[in-house]
């Protein structure tokens, strides 16, 4: 980068690491001095401390020194050493092809190119014969730090949480419905062992991108959202696409995947992976397409196969694979509405037909398991058949394909690969749960992982609200991630500020899915922001949503004092009307006729209105019993 | 108003007028000359007419003449007068009071009021010994003027619907889950007669409110949304609010409620309905409370009925009483996170706890009734003990109030008067349909209007999403109407903009719900869209959506030039990664190799899939059988 582009940069950046409002960053200490788990610690005006599942990575972190030309800390570097089952080699060469085959920019790209050469890491790989997955060693019964690391980040600091569920009738009437998951209420390292082993959850964490703060996809832990960035032929650059990373993370992105298809590829992804602590997932088909100039037909294996390697050396953690497109299949979408929209599907479906031969993903699929666990990186099943609108939802191509993943899981489980399945996509209300139905039944209950799904179609420009009502469904129903969907769905390339609106449309979806499970302690941050709510603690009921920022931007439109957050109203009623501030003097009017504090309140309460049920009576109006 | 308020009205009424993109404003005929039922018809670059139901009134007719200091016609005007059950009478005298105790901006209001002046009617009420409520007629087995154009309304314009269900395949697959719904093929007047005799249905229609084109609120009838303005004691004026309702409308609001709490309350209805081609509603008790000077103890059932006759006599289509919020409940949230939250609710609870008697409007409902039943005011029985949070949800003091609401609605079917029940409020996913069944068991099938309900508690300034997700999910499973949220909830009073994020997010999650339960012809316009999608016609695409203006807007921020609305990309994935490009490309592949039309082409593509699959197979990889 050259001097203006980085100050730029830096300017942005800044924004972005600045801690939210009253937050700190904490650590879980862990069973070793190295393993320390981020929490993002909120203090509330009445000195209360709610503790939440924090996706910022250091950039939040006051502390910690960053410096995007050099990338983050490696904090796995220990552990995968101490493995002793990798070792460091030079890696496949460099080519100039890597970054597509257009030369634009030359310059520039050499210069950014330069900077990140100070990014390279020497990969490592499985020793001869080893294999280095986090399911392979699972399946050994070693629970890994990553393993530990994944449940003490799942229970968070339960104890603040522990407030919020002392009334037993109440937990009893909102007990979860987790519609078959097997929730535990402490997630011990040696129940995420189980999972990873089982194959119902993955940690995705390429031995090369030791910066990752492990996390886990599952439907027995939290529901996770990804958000896609990466430039497009037509928009964007890299500093942008880094600033996006770091900007998704803030908003709660846990995973983030660089969908770039534009210029520059390789060397945006250096940027992108050294300088994020959340898993990055790519679609390697992309860059290949990139290095056959465009031209779909002129992919072959030998290209696809140099690409996933010289992505699993730069580090990322899990490929969308859309092995399930087959040459057989294609024809299946004939009579759709919208054929195939899957960018990775369709280029397969063309290569497919055009040489009238079985994908080459298909076909290789043990040889790209081979990839996969030299470096632990976790296959993305892709559904490259998923349905582009309602009317194609549930068709024959989508659930032909599915099968196919099902068949594939077990493969790559036969090589102790981490896999998750991709998922539609767009699919009305009433067809969400035979997705997932299918899904856990053919794919064995390997993590679902969908996009929305979007209910309805008509909604250009608010796809984000029209996917994350099928999201939070299929989220309940048992989906383990989200991909986000912006705003800019179906019509552009989001910016900063889409991202940002995907994700919380997102972030909302996936902790509504957690409460209607029944995830133990996700309903307490409601709780904590309900009883701020309450108390007219109207800081605290910033602090504790999801964007503290815009909630108090709202607020202070129409009242922007300073008195006016710890007033008794706000402008939606005003102080006549505020329902909250009446049911407090209805409280203080009973408690001071009846007993002084809330056990007792209701009891008064009820004193009072049994008193009046003996005596009065004459002006009642006779009332008919209810028939139904 | 004086002279540059009307001026800067008139600019934004002006821009509320103009006709959506490539739309006009036509009307489908009734068996009479004065019975024309709007629609919106959408002319697409292809010469298709996509026509859509519409709400927005004349206003968005060039044809009408609007002077909104004189009100628009009154369609129903000839079809009351011409039942000759009711008389025009003096009507109850303005007092000073109507407006609130405040005399704050005297000049101003006296201009305001001088002005409303040109907008009385003469009020009608029934003659001695009638009912005039849609009800009373139904169950004598007249089908109305209303019920005929409701059935045309709710019907639509089926002939462009049809050639988006050819494939009868398809449309099986999709074949909607109405939940117990009972939604046939062609609504006819008859039937909607006997929706509204059963009381499954509603049209709520003052007799002083001709103004108003009629629509039904029913199960089985097209989810509904309600969008609340209304000035608060802190901020707006009455030009915002008839401008906020004509620019509800036009996004598609179907009913509106005035909750204005703040000065000027009477003069600002006189504008509101005098304006609305769609049926208002009001919380009365709120004016009544003005009329007190805000002490809830003050209130009398005098005040309270002088304020429903008064706005009886305005034209007010429904009002909102809370008479299930009985003395012997209110105990029951003392232990509540959030207490009573309805403003209503919380009202009534403190007078009943004052007085230590019962609630004036429980005692004194049959005599309600009476009002009611002269105007043809519906009832919306509020739930004035709906939980304000996650943790309060479904709780004793929500059933008991819902099981009082289910015994009033008998009371007011016993007086032919029309009724619906409102519902929370907060609800996690999983507890939303209890909700819906207990309503539909307790209250005997009366229509249900929720708001929302929010499924989580921690989105402030994005509780339109974290309510949409609930809205669309307890739409389907059988509520009428939808209150809409917006993001200013919980913050503020929502401005223009938010009105129009509020009514966009929940037109997603009506139309969710409608494809959900198979409303017929509900996915002919995600058809139409995804055609066009499909196509690459993106003006279509924008025009056929919720907001083309935004999603237009949205495309063209990277590609706003002319030539990018006929590209086959956007700027989303650039020309060489746009799946529904690359799938045509393979379309046409197969096409030139196999048949040219598209029955023949899935064919073609299968009969080389077999061809390829007799001969090949050297290159599988042998897959062992999926087991479960």
């Amino acid at each position: 980068m050259n001097a203006p582009d980085l100050d730029r940069f830096a300017q942005l950046l800044a924004s972005a690491r600045e801690p939210f409002p009253a937050s700190r960053k904490a650590y879980l200490a862990g069973s070793r001095a190295d393993l320390r788990v981020p929490v993002r610690d909120i203090t509330l005006t009445n000195g209360e401390v709610v503790s939440v599942y924090d996706t910022s990575g250091p950039y939040t972190d006051p502390a910690a020194q960053i410096d995007v030309r050099r990338g983050l800390d490696g904090v796995r570097s220990g552990w995968i050493a101490a493995r002793g089952d990798t070792e460091g080699y030079e890696g496949r060469v460099r080519k100039a092809l890597d970054d597509g085959q257009k030369a634009e920019d030359g310059d520039r790209l050499a210069q950014l190119r330069e900077q990140a050469a100070a990014l390279q890491r020497r990969p490592l790989r499985a020793r001869a014969g080893a294999n280095v997955t986090q399911m392979h060693y699972a399946k050994k019964g070693i629970v890994t730090p990553e393993m530990e690391y994944v449940a003490l980040r799942e229970n968070g600091r339960r104890e603040w949480m522990a407030q919020y569920s002392q009334d037993a009738a109440r937990e009893q009437r909102l007990a979860g419905n987790s519609l078959g998951a097997s929730i535990p209420t402490i997630i011990t390292p040696e129940f995420v062992r189980d999972e990873v082993a089982r194959g119902r959850a993955i940690i995705p964490a390429n031995i090369n991108h030791p910066e990752v703060e492990p996390m886990a996809i599952g439907r027995n832990f939290k529901v996770k959202i990804n958000a896609n960035i990466g430039n497009s032929a037509v928009t964007s650059s890299i500093e942008e696409e880094v600033e996006k990373l770091v900007w998704a993370i803030r908003w709660g992105a846990d995973n983030v995947m660089d969908l770039s298809t534009g210029k520059n590829i390789h060397t945006t992804r250096d940027w992108i992976i050294r300088n994020s602590p959340v898993p990055i997932g790519t679609v390697p088909i992309y860059q290949a397409l990139e290095k056959v100039g465009g031209v779909a037909e002129d992919l072959t294996w030998e290209i696809f196969r140099d690409t996933l390697i010289e992505q699993a050396e730069q580090g990322v953690d899990y490929f969308t694979i859309h092995a399930g497109v087959r040459l057989g299949f294609i024809h299946l979408t004939a009579q759709r509405r919208t054929g195939i929209v899957s960018r990775g599907g369709s280029i397969m479906a063309k290569w497919c037909m055009a040489h009238h031969r079985e994908s080459f993903l298909y076909t290789h699929f043990e040889d790209i398991c081979d990839i996969m666990k030299s470096y632990d990186v976790s296959f993305s099943l892709g559904d490259g058949l998923r349905p582009g609108c309602a009317s194609d939802a549930n068709d024959e191509a989508q659930f032909a394909e599915l099968h196919t993943l099902g068949e594939l899981t077990k493969i790559a489980w036969k090589h102790d690969v981490q896999t998750m399945i991709e998922g539609p996509g767009h699919v009305p209300m009433h067809l969400i749960a035979a997705n997932m139905a299918e899904q856990l039944k053919t794919c064995h209950e390997a993590p679902f992982y969908t996009l929305g799904p979007l209910t309805i179609d008509i909604a250009p420009g608010y796809d984000h609200i029209a996917s994350a009502i099928g999201a939070a469904m299929i989220g309940w129903m048992g989906t383990a991630m989200l991909c986000y969907v912006t705003p800019k769905e179906h019509l552009g390339l989001p910016d900063r500020d889409d991202v940002k609106q995907g994700i919380i449309a997102y972030k909302i979806a996936a902790h509504a899915a957690d409460v209607a499970k029944g995830h133990p302690g996700a309903r307490a941050r409601d709780d904590a922001l309900s009883q701020a709510r309450f108390d007219f603690r109207w800081q605290d009921q910033f602090n504790l949503g999801l964007d503290p920022e815009t909630a108090q931007q709202y607020h202070d439109e129409t009242l922007p004092k300073d008195s006016a957050k710890v007033a008794h109203f706000c402008s939606m009623c005003g102080p006549k009307f505020c329902s909250m501030k009446i049911t407090q003097e209805v409280r203080e009017f009973a408690a001071a006729r009846g007993l002084d504090e809330n056990q007792g309140l209701a009891a008064g309460m009820r004193a009072k209105a049994d008193e009046f049920n003996r005596a009065g009576g004459d002006f009642y109006i006779p009332i008919a019993p209810a028939a139904s």
